[in-house]
């Protein structure tokens, strides 16, 4: 899909919403609606069919023009102000604006805009980020060269013995982070968590001077960002002969993710899905060692919507990608995660008509214990 | 300084405003305040002498403990909602929220919490990052280590002949990232920039698989994060011999830094400290190629108060640390930025009563144009 096939989309809600335009000032919804990757910029998306107008600062000139050659682009510093003010000019009455972003100061900064004028600023909360949830078939294969890199980088990091007792925590993320580039990566999605040993047990750990030693378990979560997209992997190790305790819990939450994985379907309550794991962990007696939600959506940015917990309301989106990763973390001894991103069957996704029934999973390192 | 005493700080501003409490929810304030560092967390601030009341989740329960092992920690998800309702039963009556940082939809979850209750939120907005323009000893020392790690690491870069022709920007930059770990760093603190040949004229350009050669000028611009704290710096080098137009922009770039740097003397008005190198710049007939502001504090983030640009209000404060990077860029041919981090002296900054009136140059890689 063009970004301006997705604007037509958004052009869509807007009309429905009973909105002239809106003003688009998350940086993140402005990339997915233009292109423009800039640390500066704001869009405004007209509900008829004039073409939506850019503005970005001086800096970003060249690239705007590059990243979105179909814009008309402002060059002005106060992005948001000015095509607050643009849009007044342009005989816009109701402006959406994204009242999930923009702070109670730059809301006076755009009202302000508008003095001596007709138009009304309306709030229009999460209108761009409901269309992210579902990913377009060119979302999709930029969603699979991130997973693609963080699957080779793993694989090159165990293949050549880099999860050995004696090395630290610090230097085992730094190597994977290393391989993810060599892979193809763009950058690293977030700060890899590698946790050791006991270690394992603080689900979200910062690599630390540690060092692995035989019978420790080694959690590693990590992601890769392509053009943009982030993968998000996690995978638990043993060091030489599990314990009867590894073995049980490592057991229990690849059973509880298996659970998860075949819960992801189009119309599922996202509640429904969190409970299909939960239940074999709490059933197992480790309720308590299991604190926080099954998944999350992953696209342009790492956490997106839909979040899957037991608190969230509403289903699963056909063509949504989301992670699968519960875990069972017992303090002061070790813990497990298992981690998969995965995209949930639609027509775009599906390789054949069969294959659509099932999601695809992007992370495709293996997931039986390795023991190391 | 203690996180306790700039939380006093912080508590005779809010007396001084009217405020009976103060509610911070920009992570990096609650960082600076509290020393807690997770990705979730707010702050209560009592005006009196009450304890200020931290709050996170689950997840953070045992690092909060850590990092803020003075504080009473309330585990809640929805933090800024769980201590307005706290301020409101403590007998607050008039809050300060950062109305910078809060969203139109924050105020209202956050103005739900106080139904039935006699409190108001007011409006605060940049308090905390006015106390945290001028940093402290243990602030400085940091920041310090973090120029330190970065001037180690192009020294090592330079000394290892990794500026040479044939290497790509993207090779380049990834081995000075490393070497920027392997010499402290934590990590890095914001993806480098490294830009050959024409591209040198682009002033943020991302590295690529450009190769360098002969005759380019490769310019460099990035930091190290020590223990949160960012240095920055940009170095402009030249692959064999410099033309005379490399020359005449570069020794016309040092110039304009020089006088920036003379320029910084605690109360000097922000945009005098601009003019003093714009000026050189100007006169030389460049002032279109030199597109953005002298310069800006450095922190906890990368970019904080103060702005030093032609625009900005207000005056250099003592102990502030600012970047002095005046570029002038050729489009098509290419471009030169030098930029340093500096600590405009105060008492606390200065090693001897003389050189407490020169600012303190934090990264030290010589200036002279290196001819590689």
């Amino acid at each position: 899909m063009t970004h301006s096939q997705r604007r037509d989309k958004l052009k869509a809600q807007i009309s429905a919403a009973g909105l002239d335009a809106m003003l688009v000032t998350d940086l993140i919804n402005v990339r997915y609606l233009s292109g423009f990757s800039g640390s500066n910029g704001a869009l405004l998306v007209f509900a008829d069919d004039r073409e939506a107008v850019l503005a970005t600062d001086g800096r970003y000139r060249t690239q705007a023009a590059q990243q979105a050659p179909d814009l008309e682009v402002a060059i002005e510093r106060a992005v948001g102000r000015h095509l607050t003010g643009r849009a007044a000019a342009d005989g816009v009455r109701k402006l959406g604006f994204e009242s999930h972003v923009v702070t109670v100061d730059g809301l006076d900064a755009l009202a302000a805009a508008l003095a001596d004028t007709d138009t009304e600023l309306v709030r229009a909360s999460g209108t761009v980020e409901a269309l992210r949830e579902v990913k377009d078939a060119g979302e999709l294969a930029l969603l699979r060269l991130a997973c693609e890199a963080a699957d080779a980088a793993l694989t090159d990091l165990v293949g050549r013995g880099g999860l050995r007792p004696g090395r630290t925590e610090r230097e085992v993320g730094r190597e994977l982070e290393a391989l993810m580039l060599d892979h193809g990566a763009d950058a690293v999605s977030f700060e890899t968590i590698v946790a050791a040993g006991p270690n394992s047990a603080i689900p979200h750990h910062r690599p630390t001077d540690a060092v692995l030693a035989t019978g420790d378990f080694v959690k590693i979560d990590f992601g890769a960002l392509v053009a943009g997209y982030h993968s998000d992997m996690t995978r638990t190790f043993v060091l030489g002969k599990p314990a009867d305790w590894q073995l049980e819990i490592y057991q229990l939450v690849a059973e509880a993710q298996r659970a998860g994985r075949e819960a992801l379907r189009p119309g599922a309550e996202l509640r429904e899905v969190d409970a299909a794991a939960r239940r074999l962990i709490a059933d197992a007696g480790y309720a308590d060692n299991f604190g926080h939600g099954l998944g999350h959506g992953v696209g342009l940015q790492i956490h997106e919507a839909p979040g899957i917990a037991a608190t969230s309301a509403g289903t699963l989106l056909a063509g949504s990608v989301v992670t699968v990763e519960p875990g069972v973390y017992l303090p002061g001894r070790g813990g497990v995660r298992i981690e998969d991103t995965l995209a949930v069957p639609s027509e775009i996704s599906a390789p054949s008509k069969t294959a659509g029934q099932t999601p695809e999973l992007l992370t495709r390192f293996p997931k039986e214990l390795a023991v190391l």
